[in-house]
């Protein structure tokens, strides 16, 4: 079992025993986060990233780790989240392998890695070991929220579940509740995980690794992140040159776009934990707001109270379709939020928000610049 | 090695040797298909209907077949398809499982299945296949070639190939050219069944099948022939009651729209032989119009010669997007053809044709009705 922290992480002790939503609880947990600039005397500039399913919380360089972080172009001196404006902390997930507590952790009880004796894992519980985080860093109340895609997930139970704990939110590609389309994909991609024999119930190593499970989850991934309509005008119909192919293998790699899907699952496969990944993604499955509005997911986005929101999202993400983004809006204006829906043209797919800085960056920046 | 072969299946030897598009030939290979109606005595009364992926020729009931068709809805006396005035043949494609030679039928040259020793199939050999079955039944020139999903594919190329064969063309959720995103998902789809150890190469039997990588192949293929919107009201967010459910399984099947994809799986799993499946697939990758157009899609329609054309396409289809059938009908009414795109708001994706019969009957009625 392998975990991935990038150096200069930093780690906070969780409450222990720290107890799951769904049942059972851990012991000795903690959670990976870095942060950028300052927190001012009056404690009131911080901003709170919470992540897609799969990055650390390395999300841009700073000074413990000059290495590029996963969303550099949005975050750092002059940009769109304004480092020498804002305090910014972003949280790695709890049941990650990216240095917070997960599935791939010793579990202390016996010395050996959790597996699938790692307790059920709920969206809720990420949002609270994220509230933790902010706790400790003196932090009474964050100007912002902002959370990408699963985040936009943890972002509405943070909210929920702390009331008054954040003055405003950003909900980028999220969702209120996972629906049946994001449901299938997900459920297939674990399906792909657990049918290599090498996954053998959690208790794969490096040597014996499910990576052919891996590379087919990853690879159905990236194809529901980006969109038909970007990959028209990037790979159109291009074949690899022919010393790029196999041509003892019949149905070997052939178009760009196979190539590209390839280079992608390749550089995923042995860089995040397997059963982390059925945790996430299974966590996404079960996350739905209308629990918490007797059944009803605007009611429960109502129960929300921050003063301003906004809610972007793209017309070609199939993944986190726009009017879930736009539901999220409508939920948190009903609950009296100055809440706004933006939909935004990236040709990117729910991708877009890594990719597209140009307009994410004018509207989180924008957002912010008015808070 | 099976082969699925509706009852009262008619057949037609093709010529023998019969060359294929990308080299090599076939001998003493065959054509299923089936009839509905009566050829009159002006023989100008006959309707070609060209497949998807995985249909057999028995599209409706008949005298030979009395059990319902994939296109019953659509296809008898007095439906959309009249029967009472069209002499309808339905062709099961060349490659296919069911009935039509392919990689599960005998290679007369060895006595065994063909597997991998089946020559390159391109979409173009089915064409001129499904030509030989039209000319067999004395047909100089059909009233309506109509083609669904791959199928319009196969119309194309067939319209293309034998110009004046048909006076009019129903192009439905078809392409002129497989693009990116979809080359993408069929990739993924073949990766699932060649990673099953027991596909071995091409060598497996009915003891030894790749049923799991045919089984993700096809949840994949079901999940984009629907759409999410569909799915959102049909499924939501429902979970299988306790007693479909395995507890001891720790990520089985929870939610009613893993359990639609379950059963979508298993009936498909052992009904299509893998080998068919991979061929046919990588056939649709490969077709591409601009290859008869001097590397102009568009060029490539332009040369094919109908008089009326409609081109039919769904607003929630991912797999072949409406642009794509725009496209068809551009590209036909630039070569002179009276050709009319339809976008209809269908919910049900890619696989709308076979299911909203309101709508699709509709449209494919009142065309026929006005040649």
């Amino acid at each position: 079992m392998t975990e991935f922290i990038p150096p200069g992480t930093r780690f906070l002790a969780l409450p222990s025993p720290f107890p799951m939503k769904r049942g059972g609880m851990l012991h000795g947990a903690r959670i990976a986060y870095e942060t950028w600039g300052t927190l001012d005397a009056k404690r009131d500039n911080a901003i709170l990233i919470l992540t897609g399913l799969s990055p650390d919380a390395h999300a841009a360089a700073n000074e413990a780790n000059p290495e590029p972080g996963w969303w550099e172009g949005m975050l750092g001196p002059g940009k769109a989240i304004d480092t020498d404006r804002w305090f910014v902390v972003c949280v790695n997930s709890l049941g990650s392998c990216k240095g917070s507590t997960g599935p791939a952790s010793i579990d202390p009880a016996t010395g050996e890695a959790y597996r699938l004796d790692f307790p059920e894992l709920s969206i809720e519980d990420g949002a609270d070991a994220a509230f933790a985080v902010v706790r400790a860093l003196g932090i009474e109340r964050v100007a912002c929220v902002i959370g990408n895609s699963m985040g936009g997930m943890s972002a509405l139970a943070f909210l929920l579940r702390r009331p008054g704990i954040a003055r405003s939110h950003v909900n980028i590609s999220g969702s209120a509740r996972a629906l049946p389309f994001s449901i299938a994909i997900r459920s297939l991609q674990r399906e792909a995980i657990r049918l290599d024999p090498s996954w053998d119930e959690g208790r794969y190593d490096d040597a014996s690794y499910p990576e052919a499970g891996m590379r087919m989850a990853r690879k159905l991934g990236v194809i529901t992140y980006r969109s038909a309509l970007e990959w028209d005008g990037r790979f159109g119909r291009v074949r690899l040159e022919s010393d790029r192919r196999d041509d003892e293998d019949p149905f070997g790699l052939e178009f760009e776009v196979e190539s590209y899907l390839e280079a992608h699952a390749r550089r995923f496969v042995r860089r995040f934990d397997p059963n982390c990944y059925l945790y996430l993604s299974r966590s996404m499955d079960w996350f739905d707001m209308a629990e918490h509005g007797g059944g009803d997911a605007m009611r429960g986005l109502a129960r929300i109270r921050v003063e301003k929101a906004l809610a972007i999202g793209v017309h070609t993400d199939i993944l986190f379709p726009l009017q879930q983004q736009e539901q999220i809006a409508d939920g948190l204006r009903a609950g009296g939020a100055d809440a706004r829906f933006l939909p935004l043209p990236s040709p990117q797919g729910h991708d877009a928000f890594l990719v597209d800085i140009e307009r994410f960056g004018a509207a989180v920046g924008g957002f912010l610049a008015e808070l």
